[in-house]
């Protein structure tokens, strides 16, 4: 793991281009803001490009998607408008081994529902409430540089249930001024690939501004990023030679064996 | 659960009909004996309905979705003719409770890998070697009347790496007299929904009539019932009023909420 | 499982004879509760006796403890005085198949701490809050016939970290009105037996009669019964014979077996 | 993680000193080999000590403990000659942090079951037989450099039931010759602490100096060291003051409180 992590930060970008009030919040775009923890954090240990949904192929050729060691992605108004080839073409780099971390709206967009095989709807609320992030395993490298909680003084809200599968880990925890509580750090292994979820970071707060809420990003696309050169390849092989000799009788008709 | 748990067998259907090999050691198709496996172990607390892939709709109209609480599903050389619409209903009433119960090489059908969220590929071989299945969680009710292990004296081969999430479960695995082993028996919840997964059956062997593989099959169906009545539904409702007083000072630009 | 399931209801039984204030709440002992509980719910499927920390062996001789089936927990400021070798005699008949479920403020018990491995420490604060339980996984049979979720007007609050192994599954997790969130109901295995966990319950208030949470204990017992008769033995057995020929060539110095 | 990871190898050391063929195969004593496989693979990024059973304090002083990031542990015929207090000691520092690799046989050792809070057993035999371990998950950094599987020429047999809780990862299964499985490369979290475990390694056979089992634990013992800032301290605090504003109306009797 000695070359640089190289990073593709994806984003709609629409909510910043339409709404004076996400401008407001995030001028230059969100994903402009999501490399720069990343890099905070990573410095010379990664490479960071971003990618963007009107872009040709949405940012995603087939080339950057080879050259990419982790993905972010943030996607709200336009999972819609993601197109199915490209969904399949990222699913199929994580499963061979690409990292990639959903950031908040992203548990509606096409490819984490497609790597969860769940529905991934949850309750939401919009009244700018606290919310309080939990640490629930502090020996996790997610948590690093955390401390026991961290608080979003005003966020929106998302509740349990998530319609997710049962995480992997779950690191992190929320608590809602409002009277609920979400998974809000969570991992799995999809294929070859490590796959994380983020809650907090509505486009109407300053939440990616927030030093915990950074950190955390930055801890994820390490974590995210493959640490294994061990084979996997997709498909079924045909295995034809027993690696062990086969020793028991066996009494099979050939015949029923030509199918 | 006092009324009978309603399972619906689903079947492909077709090596039976078109191998003779295959019609030999299942004359009547194998969902008569995955049926018979089901109603011999469970009797009166199951009613047990089959559904064939070349049935109008597959067999599997809304009102027999509606109605069934466990399906049992094998495909093997037709999985593409499954239609996308009938898989994304199966996944639906998955997702809402209904049950399932995946066979050997239905482990490449759409609605598994739709479910799975990863390739589901595996190394194969067809060599009819003996097969030994391991439990290795005897506490779990799919172990129920299973010794330390039982073998199938010729089977094909499924080996590792099998690529699928990391199971919620893991009960059985298998050894091969070839080298090989390979995650048998996993379960995993998927929404409300119970999935599980049981490797050996191979068309061209007689597996289907051993004891042991009949008793794990009607064990999968009991365990995969529905067994609760908490609520549960799929999308994302927005839930407007804060169930707590929210009573924290908020300094917030309702313009920004607009959208 | 058509016999009923034998509870055994353990109760440290010293606070409310002792505390004028706990035995207002609770005049005839919450072990009376619990077992009402139980019965009221669960009726012929279970008979249920129960046994005090002040009785011979703690009423845990080794008869009572071969013919529970299901155990329920609850220490608080007596962990201390149960003595080793019972639970050294609990554990292992947890091990052999004995279900277990721990309440409240047993999470300090011996013997949740011997069958966790960890500190199975957390936070707590006396401040009689409001506690909302939240359902995170509606499949499971624990939560059947609860709501999304259900509030407790007053509580102690058990905050995280709570140190515990990450539970095989995770089905409640409660929030807490002074800002903490807490996994509330949890399982795990332990050799063959099933192990749960469910926080509420505070002798100072009136929790226990509260229709949900005896709802959850009852579902608990239930879940830990014994359902599988596959075969499990502490130890490490020697298996002096292969099950399948060894064919290798070995160049073994068989002196160097003999110790 | 720039300082380099405290390892303190840890060995039973007395097979070696009485037995002329375990002395034949690791003439140094099999803690000179696992710590050469440490730092052949991890070089500068590790400092390597080791301590013996019949050291003073097993070689585990407050001061070595304090300092130690991972300890990989090796036990065979003298667990019950590690002393209670010590084994108290390297299990809170695992829950405080220190990571910790189980190889072999320890998988009896006192800690180990501590930790595990289950009875460990497992099924042995000595046949001089093949093991293939299987990688089950390439993502692990566990895995990071084997191929699929590795073949172990001669080795003692571990079969299942492992008695162990399921484990949070498992990396590596085991095939044997003679007809077992086992679950031989896993994972766990333990409080703070990072816990690992390694089957093969029998001492009369050279496994140890089998290079992809160098790998592994050199792999092992780079995933458990901490990586994690994050707090987490034993005990139960008490926390007084509620983090966020109880505004809810409590009729609470304050006497009820003071116990």
């Amino acid at each position: 793991m000695n070359s640089p992590i190289r990073v593709t930060v994806w984003h709609e970008y629409r909510h910043e281009l339409k709404s004076e009030a996400v401008k407001k919040v995030y001028p230059e775009g969100m994903h402009k803001v999501w490399a720069s923890a990343i890099s905070e954090h990573l410095g010379n240990a990664v490479t960071v490009r971003t990618a963007l949904l009107d872009e040709p192929d949405h940012g995603l050729t087939d080339e950057i998607l080879k050259n990419t060691d982790v993905m972010t992605w943030w996607g709200h108004a336009a999972h819609k408008d993601v197109s199915d080839a490209i969904v399949e073409k990222v699913c199929n780099r994580v499963l061979e081994g690409m990292g990639i971390v959903f950031l908040h709206s992203a548990h509606y967009s096409k490819p984490f529902k497609k790597l969860m095989g769940t529905g991934c709807g949850l309750k939401w609320r919009e009244a700018a409430e606290r919310e309080r992030v939990w640490v629930i395993n502090p020996a996790h490298e997610i948590a690093d540089g955390l401390g026991e909680h961290f608080d979003i003084p005003h966020e929106e809200m998302y509740g349990e249930i998530f319609d997710i599968p049962a995480p992997d880990e779950l690191v992190l925890v929320s608590w809602f001024e409002g009277g609920n509580i979400f998974r809000s750090g969570c991992t799995w292994t999809r294929g070859k690939g490590k796959v994380a979820y983020f809650r907090p970071g509505h486009e109407t707060f300053p939440t990616y501004y927030q030093p915990e809420v950074r950190r955390v990003i930055a801890n994820m696309v390490k974590w995210a990023a493959p640490r294994s050169s061990s084979p996997f390849k997709l498909g079924a092989p045909n295995e034809k030679v027993p690696l062990s000799p086969i020793t028991s009788k066996h009494v099979v008709d050939d015949a029923i064996h030509k199918h």
